[in-house]
Protein backbone atom coordinates (compact mmCIF):
# COMPACT_ATOMS: atom_id res chain seq x y z
CA UNK A 1 0.00 0.00 0.00
CA UNK A 2 1.31 3.58 -0.90
CA UNK A 3 2.23 5.52 2.20
CA UNK A 4 -1.12 7.62 3.52
CA UNK A 5 0.05 10.90 3.47
CA UNK A 6 -1.06 13.21 7.00
CA UNK A 7 -3.41 15.35 5.01
CA UNK A 8 -5.05 12.69 4.07
CA UNK A 9 -4.99 10.23 6.97
CA UNK A 10 -6.59 13.51 8.41
CA UNK A 11 -9.52 14.57 6.12
CA UNK A 12 -10.54 10.36 6.02
CA UNK A 13 -10.43 10.67 9.78
CA UNK A 14 -12.72 13.88 9.80
CA UNK A 15 -15.03 12.26 7.65
CA UNK A 16 -15.31 8.72 9.59
CA UNK A 17 -15.52 10.85 13.49
CA UNK A 18 -18.38 13.22 11.95
CA UNK A 19 -20.52 10.52 10.26
CA UNK A 20 -20.84 8.44 14.19
CA UNK A 21 -21.03 11.32 16.40
CA UNK A 22 -20.71 10.49 20.03
CA UNK A 23 -19.35 6.98 19.04
CA UNK A 24 -16.25 5.87 20.24
CA UNK A 25 -13.69 4.92 17.97
CA UNK A 26 -10.32 3.55 19.24
CA UNK A 27 -6.52 4.39 18.11
CA UNK A 28 -5.79 1.10 16.89
CA UNK A 29 -8.90 1.26 14.85
CA UNK A 30 -7.18 4.30 12.62
CA UNK A 31 -3.47 3.08 13.05
CA UNK A 32 -5.40 -0.14 10.81
CA UNK A 33 -6.75 2.00 8.27
CA UNK A 34 -4.22 3.83 7.67
CA UNK A 35 -1.33 1.59 8.48
CA UNK A 36 0.12 4.75 11.08
CA UNK A 37 1.80 4.17 14.30
CA UNK A 38 0.43 5.28 17.72
CA UNK A 39 2.01 8.32 17.90
CA UNK A 40 1.44 9.05 14.47
CA UNK A 41 -2.81 8.58 14.65
CA UNK A 42 -2.02 11.04 18.29
CA UNK A 43 -0.64 13.86 16.89
CA UNK A 44 -2.77 13.38 14.24
CA UNK A 45 -5.45 13.82 16.71
CA UNK A 46 -4.41 16.46 18.16
CA UNK A 47 -4.38 18.71 14.94
CA UNK A 48 -7.67 17.72 14.03
CA UNK A 49 -8.82 19.00 17.45
CA UNK A 50 -7.54 22.13 17.14
CA UNK A 51 -9.13 22.44 13.41
CA UNK A 52 -12.56 21.47 14.52
CA UNK A 53 -12.38 24.26 17.58
CA UNK A 54 -10.79 26.74 15.10
CA UNK A 55 -13.27 26.63 12.79
CA UNK A 56 -16.49 25.91 15.35
CA UNK A 57 -17.22 22.55 13.72
CA UNK A 58 -17.64 20.73 17.00
CA UNK A 59 -16.01 18.95 19.43
CA UNK A 60 -13.60 16.29 19.39
CA UNK A 61 -12.47 14.60 22.82
CA UNK A 62 -9.98 11.77 23.89
CA UNK A 63 -12.03 9.53 26.13
CA UNK A 64 -9.43 7.78 28.30
CA UNK A 65 -9.43 4.02 30.25
CA UNK A 66 -10.58 0.83 29.22
CA UNK A 67 -12.70 1.72 26.40
CA UNK A 68 -10.27 4.64 25.47
CA UNK A 69 -9.95 6.39 22.11
CA UNK A 70 -11.34 9.50 20.29
CA UNK A 71 -15.07 10.50 19.43
CA UNK A 72 -16.30 13.57 18.06
CA UNK A 73 -19.40 16.05 19.45
CA UNK A 74 -21.79 17.94 17.46
CA UNK A 75 -21.21 20.57 20.27
CA UNK A 76 -22.75 24.21 18.86
CA UNK A 77 -21.52 27.09 20.53
CA UNK A 78 -24.16 29.10 22.33
CA UNK A 79 -23.38 32.19 20.39
CA UNK A 80 -23.82 30.47 17.28
CA UNK A 81 -26.84 29.00 18.30
CA UNK A 82 -28.64 32.12 19.04
CA UNK A 83 -27.42 33.79 16.08
CA UNK A 84 -28.90 30.91 13.82
CA UNK A 85 -32.25 30.79 15.71
CA UNK A 86 -32.72 34.51 16.10
CA UNK A 87 -32.18 34.06 11.91
CA UNK A 88 -35.30 31.33 11.88
CA UNK A 89 -37.05 33.59 14.18
CA UNK A 90 -37.37 36.38 11.70
CA UNK A 91 -38.60 34.18 9.49
CA UNK A 92 -41.23 32.77 11.12
CA UNK A 93 -42.47 35.94 12.45
CA UNK A 94 -45.21 38.18 10.95
CA UNK A 95 -48.15 38.13 9.34
CA UNK A 96 -47.79 35.48 6.46
CA UNK A 97 -47.55 32.42 8.17
CA UNK A 98 -50.05 32.51 10.48
CA UNK A 99 -53.20 30.23 9.27
CA UNK A 100 -56.67 30.71 10.28
CA UNK A 101 -56.85 29.86 14.37
CA UNK A 102 -54.29 31.33 15.05
CA UNK A 103 -51.97 28.85 14.32
CA UNK A 104 -48.56 28.79 13.19
CA UNK A 105 -47.48 27.05 9.84
CA UNK A 106 -43.42 25.73 10.41
CA UNK A 107 -43.81 22.40 8.80
CA UNK A 108 -41.52 23.15 5.97
CA UNK A 109 -38.95 23.88 8.87
CA UNK A 110 -39.27 21.10 10.31
CA UNK A 111 -38.62 18.81 7.33
CA UNK A 112 -35.66 21.37 5.60
CA UNK A 113 -32.48 18.33 6.55
CA UNK A 114 -29.79 21.74 7.01
CA UNK A 115 -32.08 23.68 9.32
CA UNK A 116 -33.38 20.14 10.99
CA UNK A 117 -29.87 18.53 11.28
CA UNK A 118 -28.46 22.17 12.63
CA UNK A 119 -31.16 22.01 15.48
CA UNK A 120 -30.40 18.84 16.69
CA UNK A 121 -27.08 19.52 16.77
CA UNK A 122 -27.98 22.46 19.20
CA UNK A 123 -30.51 20.11 21.36
CA UNK A 124 -27.83 17.52 21.43
CA UNK A 125 -25.47 19.84 22.65
CA UNK A 126 -27.17 20.62 26.01
CA UNK A 127 -27.71 17.47 26.41
CA UNK A 128 -24.80 15.29 25.81
CA UNK A 129 -23.56 15.32 29.88
CA UNK A 130 -27.29 13.15 30.99
CA UNK A 131 -26.01 10.39 28.31
CA UNK A 132 -29.63 9.71 27.23
CA UNK A 133 -29.86 5.43 25.99
CA UNK A 134 -32.86 7.08 23.51
CA UNK A 135 -34.47 9.71 22.18
CA UNK A 136 -38.50 9.62 22.29
CA UNK A 137 -40.65 12.07 20.34
CA UNK A 138 -44.38 11.58 19.61
CA UNK A 139 -45.36 10.94 16.08
CA UNK A 140 -45.89 12.92 13.73
CA UNK A 141 -44.01 16.61 13.31
CA UNK A 142 -41.18 16.22 15.45
CA UNK A 143 -39.86 13.07 14.01
CA UNK A 144 -37.22 14.91 11.73
CA UNK A 145 -35.38 17.09 14.48
CA UNK A 146 -36.20 14.23 16.96
CA UNK A 147 -34.04 11.79 14.57
CA UNK A 148 -31.68 14.88 14.06
CA UNK A 149 -31.00 15.63 17.63
CA UNK A 150 -30.63 11.15 18.16
CA UNK A 151 -28.12 11.14 15.59
CA UNK A 152 -25.82 13.93 16.91
CA UNK A 153 -26.17 11.93 20.28
CA UNK A 154 -25.53 8.81 18.45
CA UNK A 155 -28.43 7.08 20.40
CA UNK A 156 -31.73 5.54 19.00
CA UNK A 157 -35.41 7.27 18.18
CA UNK A 158 -38.48 6.00 19.80
CA UNK A 159 -41.40 7.14 18.31
CA UNK A 160 -44.83 6.64 20.04
CA UNK A 161 -47.27 6.52 18.36
CA UNK A 162 -51.39 7.50 18.43
CA UNK A 163 -52.49 4.01 18.98
CA UNK A 164 -51.43 0.60 18.89
CA UNK A 165 -50.10 -0.80 15.32
CA UNK A 166 -50.06 -4.74 14.41
CA UNK A 167 -46.83 -4.04 13.31
CA UNK A 168 -45.34 -2.89 16.43
CA UNK A 169 -46.30 -6.05 18.77
CA UNK A 170 -47.54 -5.93 22.11
CA UNK A 171 -47.69 -2.19 23.27
CA UNK A 172 -47.96 -0.10 26.76
CA UNK A 173 -50.89 2.08 26.06
CA UNK A 174 -51.68 5.34 28.29
CA UNK A 175 -54.41 8.17 28.10
CA UNK A 176 -53.21 10.97 28.55
CA UNK A 177 -55.18 15.49 28.35
CA UNK A 178 -54.20 16.96 25.35
CA UNK A 179 -54.07 20.66 24.50
CA UNK A 180 -57.51 20.89 23.66
CA UNK A 181 -58.82 19.39 26.71
CA UNK A 182 -59.26 16.15 24.89
CA UNK A 183 -58.71 12.44 26.40
CA UNK A 184 -56.22 10.82 23.71
CA UNK A 185 -53.55 7.48 24.20
CA UNK A 186 -50.41 7.15 23.45
CA UNK A 187 -48.99 3.68 22.95
CA UNK A 188 -45.31 2.34 22.58
CA UNK A 189 -43.98 -1.22 21.77
CA UNK A 190 -43.16 -3.09 24.46
CA UNK A 191 -39.59 -3.96 22.78
CA UNK A 192 -39.02 -0.30 22.03
CA UNK A 193 -37.26 0.45 25.30
CA UNK A 194 -35.76 -1.49 28.48
CA UNK A 195 -36.65 -0.72 32.38
CA UNK A 196 -33.44 1.46 33.27
CA UNK A 197 -32.63 3.46 30.48
CA UNK A 198 -32.26 7.20 30.32
CA UNK A 199 -34.67 9.28 27.96
CA UNK A 200 -34.17 12.84 26.15
CA UNK A 201 -37.96 13.82 24.95
CA UNK A 202 -37.69 15.81 21.98
CA UNK A 203 -40.61 17.27 20.22
CA UNK A 204 -41.82 20.48 17.64
CA UNK A 205 -44.25 22.56 20.04
CA UNK A 206 -44.92 22.59 23.77
CA UNK A 207 -48.42 24.01 24.34
CA UNK A 208 -49.71 22.91 27.84
CA UNK A 209 -47.29 20.21 28.38
CA UNK A 210 -50.25 17.62 28.21
CA UNK A 211 -48.70 15.40 25.43
CA UNK A 212 -45.14 16.34 26.87
CA UNK A 213 -46.37 14.88 30.24
CA UNK A 214 -48.48 12.40 28.49
CA UNK A 215 -44.35 10.99 27.50
CA UNK A 216 -43.57 11.32 30.49
CA UNK A 217 -46.21 9.34 32.31
CA UNK A 218 -45.29 6.39 29.48
CA UNK A 219 -41.31 6.73 30.29
CA UNK A 220 -42.51 5.77 33.87
CA UNK A 221 -44.46 3.21 33.35
CA UNK A 222 -41.25 1.50 31.19
CA UNK A 223 -39.17 2.03 34.02
CA UNK A 224 -37.18 4.60 32.11
CA UNK A 225 -36.05 7.94 33.52
CA UNK A 226 -36.43 11.17 31.64
CA UNK A 227 -33.20 12.86 32.04
CA UNK A 228 -34.29 16.03 29.79
CA UNK A 229 -36.97 17.92 27.74
CA UNK A 230 -36.27 19.76 24.39
CA UNK A 231 -38.90 21.50 21.83
CA UNK A 232 -38.55 23.54 18.50
CA UNK A 233 -40.89 25.95 19.69
CA UNK A 234 -43.03 26.63 23.19
CA UNK A 235 -46.35 29.23 23.10
CA UNK A 236 -45.77 32.36 25.66
CA UNK A 237 -49.32 31.36 26.92
CA UNK A 238 -49.60 29.29 29.42
CA UNK A 239 -47.01 30.32 30.76
CA UNK A 240 -47.22 27.92 33.02
CA UNK A 241 -46.83 24.06 31.46
CA UNK A 242 -47.75 20.80 33.22
CA UNK A 243 -43.61 19.61 33.03
CA UNK A 244 -40.99 21.81 33.62
CA UNK A 245 -37.64 22.22 33.48
CA UNK A 246 -37.72 21.87 29.45
CA UNK A 247 -35.69 23.81 27.23
CA UNK A 248 -37.59 25.40 23.84
CA UNK A 249 -35.29 26.74 21.34
CA UNK A 250 -38.04 29.52 20.26
CA UNK A 251 -41.20 31.31 22.24
CA UNK A 252 -44.10 31.93 19.82
CA UNK A 253 -46.74 34.46 20.73
CA UNK A 254 -49.68 35.41 18.51
CA UNK A 255 -51.08 38.30 17.84
CA UNK A 256 -54.60 36.83 17.21
CA UNK A 257 -56.46 40.23 16.45
CA UNK A 258 -53.82 41.33 13.95
CA UNK A 259 -52.85 37.47 13.01
CA UNK A 260 -49.19 38.82 13.59
CA UNK A 261 -46.42 36.26 14.90
CA UNK A 262 -43.87 36.88 17.31
CA UNK A 263 -41.27 34.52 17.44
CA UNK A 264 -38.34 35.10 19.75
CA UNK A 265 -35.12 32.85 20.93
CA UNK A 266 -35.66 31.00 24.08
CA UNK A 267 -34.08 33.25 27.25
CA UNK A 268 -31.61 29.97 28.26
CA UNK A 269 -29.81 30.79 24.69
CA UNK A 270 -28.89 34.26 26.54
CA UNK A 271 -26.72 32.82 28.48
CA UNK A 272 -23.15 31.48 28.28
CA UNK A 273 -22.31 27.68 27.99
CA UNK B 1 -4.28 35.45 11.05
CA UNK B 2 -1.49 32.44 11.05
CA UNK B 3 -1.56 30.26 8.21
CA UNK B 4 -3.47 27.32 7.84
CA UNK B 5 -1.76 24.32 6.83
CA UNK B 6 -3.00 21.61 4.32
CA UNK B 7 -3.96 19.01 6.17
CA UNK B 8 -5.89 21.95 8.14
CA UNK B 9 -7.73 23.12 5.27
CA UNK B 10 -9.00 19.50 4.03
CA UNK B 11 -9.92 18.39 7.30
CA UNK B 12 -12.28 21.62 7.85
CA UNK B 13 -13.20 21.66 4.10
CA UNK B 14 -14.02 18.22 4.19
CA UNK B 15 -16.49 18.61 7.14
CA UNK B 16 -17.99 21.81 5.67
CA UNK B 17 -18.34 20.00 2.29
CA UNK B 18 -19.70 16.59 3.66
CA UNK B 19 -21.90 18.22 5.95
CA UNK B 20 -24.06 19.76 2.87
CA UNK B 21 -24.45 17.01 0.50
CA UNK B 22 -25.23 17.82 -2.86
CA UNK B 23 -25.01 21.44 -2.25
CA UNK B 24 -22.36 23.29 -4.49
CA UNK B 25 -19.37 25.72 -3.07
CA UNK B 26 -17.39 27.89 -4.98
CA UNK B 27 -13.94 27.80 -4.87
CA UNK B 28 -14.27 31.36 -3.64
CA UNK B 29 -15.82 30.41 -0.63
CA UNK B 30 -12.88 28.28 0.28
CA UNK B 31 -10.82 30.70 -0.07
CA UNK B 32 -12.14 33.80 1.59
CA UNK B 33 -12.51 30.86 4.60
CA UNK B 34 -9.02 30.05 4.55
CA UNK B 35 -6.80 32.56 2.83
CA UNK B 36 -5.61 30.96 0.18
CA UNK B 37 -4.91 31.27 -3.65
CA UNK B 38 -7.18 29.52 -6.09
CA UNK B 39 -4.84 27.33 -7.55
CA UNK B 40 -4.11 26.14 -3.87
CA UNK B 41 -7.53 25.33 -2.89
CA UNK B 42 -7.57 23.25 -6.55
CA UNK B 43 -5.01 21.27 -5.40
CA UNK B 44 -6.43 20.78 -2.10
CA UNK B 45 -9.86 19.78 -3.86
CA UNK B 46 -7.84 17.48 -5.70
CA UNK B 47 -6.21 15.29 -3.38
CA UNK B 48 -9.43 15.54 -1.46
CA UNK B 49 -11.27 14.10 -4.16
CA UNK B 50 -8.54 10.97 -4.03
CA UNK B 51 -8.92 10.27 -0.23
CA UNK B 52 -13.04 10.65 -0.35
CA UNK B 53 -12.66 7.77 -3.23
CA UNK B 54 -10.09 5.97 -1.90
CA UNK B 55 -11.51 5.28 1.20
CA UNK B 56 -14.78 4.32 -0.39
CA UNK B 57 -16.53 7.92 1.84
CA UNK B 58 -18.53 9.53 -0.87
CA UNK B 59 -17.47 11.11 -4.00
CA UNK B 60 -16.28 14.80 -5.11
CA UNK B 61 -17.75 16.83 -8.11
CA UNK B 62 -15.96 19.61 -9.91
CA UNK B 63 -19.17 21.29 -11.49
CA UNK B 64 -18.16 23.81 -14.42
CA UNK B 65 -20.06 26.93 -15.19
CA UNK B 66 -21.24 29.94 -13.62
CA UNK B 67 -22.72 28.36 -11.02
CA UNK B 68 -19.64 26.14 -10.49
CA UNK B 69 -17.94 24.71 -7.80
CA UNK B 70 -17.39 21.56 -5.51
CA UNK B 71 -20.31 19.25 -4.35
CA UNK B 72 -20.01 16.52 -2.36
CA UNK B 73 -22.20 13.68 -3.00
CA UNK B 74 -22.64 10.31 -0.48
CA UNK B 75 -22.25 8.15 -2.94
CA UNK B 76 -22.40 4.47 -2.03
CA UNK B 77 -21.04 2.37 -3.98
CA UNK B 78 -23.09 -1.27 -5.45
CA UNK B 79 -20.77 -3.76 -3.49
CA UNK B 80 -21.14 -1.71 -0.19
CA UNK B 81 -24.43 -1.17 -0.79
CA UNK B 82 -24.90 -5.27 -1.41
CA UNK B 83 -23.03 -5.69 1.78
CA UNK B 84 -24.46 -3.65 4.28
CA UNK B 85 -28.14 -4.95 3.17
CA UNK B 86 -27.26 -8.40 3.69
CA UNK B 87 -26.30 -7.59 6.81
CA UNK B 88 -29.16 -5.94 7.75
CA UNK B 89 -31.29 -8.94 6.35
CA UNK B 90 -29.74 -11.91 8.69
CA UNK B 91 -30.53 -9.23 11.52
CA UNK B 92 -33.96 -9.43 10.46
CA UNK B 93 -34.54 -12.48 9.03
CA UNK B 94 -35.79 -15.83 11.33
CA UNK B 95 -38.36 -16.32 14.22
CA UNK B 96 -37.76 -13.99 16.96
CA UNK B 97 -39.27 -10.69 15.03
CA UNK B 98 -42.32 -12.23 13.21
CA UNK B 99 -45.52 -11.11 15.24
CA UNK B 100 -48.73 -12.09 15.53
CA UNK B 101 -50.85 -11.89 11.52
CA UNK B 102 -48.13 -12.76 9.99
CA UNK B 103 -46.03 -9.18 10.69
CA UNK B 104 -42.47 -8.69 10.54
CA UNK B 105 -40.99 -6.17 13.86
CA UNK B 106 -38.35 -3.94 12.64
CA UNK B 107 -39.16 -0.53 13.88
CA UNK B 108 -36.31 0.01 15.65
CA UNK B 109 -34.17 -0.75 12.65
CA UNK B 110 -36.15 2.12 10.99
CA UNK B 111 -34.89 4.49 13.82
CA UNK B 112 -31.86 3.93 14.73
CA UNK B 113 -29.91 6.62 13.53
CA UNK B 114 -26.71 4.74 11.67
CA UNK B 115 -28.62 1.98 9.92
CA UNK B 116 -31.05 5.12 9.04
CA UNK B 117 -28.55 7.66 7.47
CA UNK B 118 -26.68 4.70 5.45
CA UNK B 119 -29.97 3.61 4.34
CA UNK B 120 -30.66 7.13 3.03
CA UNK B 121 -27.06 7.16 1.32
CA UNK B 122 -28.11 4.03 -0.38
CA UNK B 123 -31.82 5.17 -1.79
CA UNK B 124 -30.02 8.79 -2.51
CA UNK B 125 -27.05 7.08 -4.69
CA UNK B 126 -29.98 5.66 -6.82
CA UNK B 127 -31.46 9.03 -7.77
CA UNK B 128 -28.89 11.91 -7.45
CA UNK B 129 -29.00 11.56 -11.78
CA UNK B 130 -32.93 12.46 -11.81
CA UNK B 131 -32.39 15.62 -9.63
CA UNK B 132 -35.44 15.56 -7.54
CA UNK B 133 -36.50 18.81 -5.63
CA UNK B 134 -38.01 17.24 -2.45
CA UNK B 135 -38.60 13.76 -1.03
CA UNK B 136 -42.03 12.61 -0.48
CA UNK B 137 -43.16 10.35 2.54
CA UNK B 138 -46.98 9.26 4.19
CA UNK B 139 -46.45 9.42 7.86
CA UNK B 140 -45.25 7.63 10.50
CA UNK B 141 -42.65 4.79 10.05
CA UNK B 142 -40.94 6.17 6.51
CA UNK B 143 -40.24 9.47 8.06
CA UNK B 144 -36.63 9.10 9.69
CA UNK B 145 -35.41 6.90 6.31
CA UNK B 146 -37.10 9.53 4.30
CA UNK B 147 -35.29 12.70 6.02
CA UNK B 148 -31.92 10.71 5.44
CA UNK B 149 -32.82 10.28 1.97
CA UNK B 150 -33.74 13.83 1.69
CA UNK B 151 -30.59 15.08 3.86
CA UNK B 152 -28.08 12.91 1.40
CA UNK B 153 -30.12 14.43 -1.62
CA UNK B 154 -29.56 18.31 0.09
CA UNK B 155 -33.30 18.48 -0.54
CA UNK B 156 -36.74 19.17 1.61
CA UNK B 157 -38.78 16.38 3.22
CA UNK B 158 -42.58 16.83 2.36
CA UNK B 159 -45.00 14.43 5.01
CA UNK B 160 -48.37 14.02 3.65
CA UNK B 161 -50.81 12.95 6.63
CA UNK B 162 -53.47 10.91 7.28
CA UNK B 163 -56.03 13.96 7.59
CA UNK B 164 -55.35 17.60 7.21
CA UNK B 165 -54.50 19.62 10.32
CA UNK B 166 -55.30 22.88 11.69
CA UNK B 167 -51.77 24.16 11.44
CA UNK B 168 -50.89 22.97 7.81
CA UNK B 169 -53.27 25.79 6.33
CA UNK B 170 -55.72 24.84 3.35
CA UNK B 171 -54.64 21.30 1.81
CA UNK B 172 -55.33 18.90 -0.95
CA UNK B 173 -57.02 15.81 0.27
CA UNK B 174 -57.33 12.43 -2.28
CA UNK B 175 -58.78 9.14 -1.46
CA UNK B 176 -57.01 5.87 -2.11
CA UNK B 177 -57.54 2.22 -1.31
CA UNK B 178 -55.00 0.94 1.00
CA UNK B 179 -53.84 -2.57 1.37
CA UNK B 180 -56.18 -3.84 3.53
CA UNK B 181 -58.88 -2.90 0.55
CA UNK B 182 -60.38 0.11 2.86
CA UNK B 183 -60.84 3.95 1.35
CA UNK B 184 -58.14 5.96 2.98
CA UNK B 185 -57.04 9.78 3.46
CA UNK B 186 -54.14 11.10 2.64
CA UNK B 187 -53.40 14.85 2.77
CA UNK B 188 -50.93 17.47 2.27
CA UNK B 189 -50.48 21.23 2.56
CA UNK B 190 -51.27 23.66 -0.59
CA UNK B 191 -47.74 24.61 0.88
CA UNK B 192 -45.80 22.61 0.63
CA UNK B 193 -45.18 22.23 -2.56
CA UNK B 194 -45.35 23.84 -6.10
CA UNK B 195 -45.98 22.94 -9.24
CA UNK B 196 -43.73 21.69 -12.07
CA UNK B 197 -41.22 20.35 -9.48
CA UNK B 198 -39.74 16.77 -9.41
CA UNK B 199 -40.54 14.26 -6.30
CA UNK B 200 -38.70 10.90 -5.30
CA UNK B 201 -41.10 8.68 -3.11
CA UNK B 202 -39.59 7.29 0.09
CA UNK B 203 -41.47 4.89 2.18
CA UNK B 204 -40.45 2.41 4.82
CA UNK B 205 -43.08 -0.59 3.46
CA UNK B 206 -44.85 -1.92 0.16
CA UNK B 207 -47.14 -4.73 -0.35
CA UNK B 208 -49.75 -3.80 -2.27
CA UNK B 209 -48.88 -0.98 -3.36
CA UNK B 210 -52.15 1.11 -2.58
CA UNK B 211 -50.68 3.63 -0.36
CA UNK B 212 -47.49 4.44 -2.91
CA UNK B 213 -50.57 4.39 -5.69
CA UNK B 214 -52.17 7.29 -3.36
CA UNK B 215 -48.92 9.25 -2.76
CA UNK B 216 -48.29 9.41 -6.98
CA UNK B 217 -52.11 10.29 -7.27
CA UNK B 218 -51.36 13.59 -4.87
CA UNK B 219 -48.39 14.47 -6.89
CA UNK B 220 -50.51 15.05 -10.02
CA UNK B 221 -52.88 16.57 -8.21
CA UNK B 222 -49.90 19.46 -7.53
CA UNK B 223 -48.59 19.21 -11.37
CA UNK B 224 -45.39 17.51 -9.85
CA UNK B 225 -43.67 14.75 -11.41
CA UNK B 226 -42.71 11.28 -9.58
CA UNK B 227 -38.62 11.10 -10.70
CA UNK B 228 -38.70 7.41 -8.61
CA UNK B 229 -39.74 5.54 -5.94
CA UNK B 230 -37.77 3.93 -2.99
CA UNK B 231 -38.64 1.40 -0.20
CA UNK B 232 -36.93 0.06 2.51
CA UNK B 233 -38.51 -3.46 3.02
CA UNK B 234 -41.15 -5.09 -0.19
CA UNK B 235 -43.10 -7.82 0.38
CA UNK B 236 -42.38 -10.82 -2.25
CA UNK B 237 -46.16 -11.29 -2.78
CA UNK B 238 -48.03 -10.03 -4.47
CA UNK B 239 -45.44 -10.50 -7.07
CA UNK B 240 -47.81 -7.55 -9.15
CA UNK B 241 -48.12 -4.04 -7.16
CA UNK B 242 -50.19 -1.18 -7.98
CA UNK B 243 -47.07 0.73 -8.64
CA UNK B 244 -44.28 -0.22 -11.13
CA UNK B 245 -40.29 1.16 -11.50
CA UNK B 246 -39.53 0.98 -7.77
CA UNK B 247 -36.35 0.25 -5.77
CA UNK B 248 -36.74 -1.89 -2.75
CA UNK B 249 -33.67 -2.41 -0.23
CA UNK B 250 -35.02 -5.60 0.78
CA UNK B 251 -37.55 -8.41 -0.26
CA UNK B 252 -39.59 -9.81 2.78
CA UNK B 253 -41.26 -13.24 2.58
CA UNK B 254 -43.10 -14.36 5.87
CA UNK B 255 -43.62 -17.99 6.46
CA UNK B 256 -46.98 -18.22 8.07
CA UNK B 257 -46.99 -21.50 8.90
CA UNK B 258 -43.47 -21.45 10.88
CA UNK B 259 -43.59 -17.83 11.70
CA UNK B 260 -40.26 -17.38 9.96
CA UNK B 261 -39.47 -14.37 8.62
CA UNK B 262 -37.18 -14.41 5.47
CA UNK B 263 -35.28 -11.16 4.19
CA UNK B 264 -33.53 -10.63 1.05
CA UNK B 265 -31.62 -8.20 -0.49
CA UNK B 266 -33.57 -6.58 -3.81
CA UNK B 267 -32.20 -8.42 -6.45
CA UNK B 268 -31.12 -4.94 -8.53
CA UNK B 269 -28.38 -4.59 -5.61
CA UNK B 270 -26.58 -7.67 -7.26
CA UNK B 271 -26.04 -5.59 -10.21
CA UNK B 272 -22.68 -3.10 -11.07
CA UNK B 273 -23.20 0.54 -10.69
Amino acid sequence: MEKIRRNERMSAMMKILSDAPNRIFTLSHFCDLFGAAKSTMSEDIDILREVVSQFGLGELETVTGAAGGVRYRTKVRRTESRAFIGDLCQRLSGTERVLPGGFLYYSDILSTPDIVSRMGEIMATEYYAQSPDFVLTMETKGIPVAYATANALGVPLVIARRSSKVYEGSAVNINYVSGSGSIETMSLSRRAVKEGQKCLIVDDFLKGGGTAKGMVDLMHEFGVTVVGMTFVMSTAKPLKKRISGEKSLMVLDIDAENEAANVKPAFWLNGDA
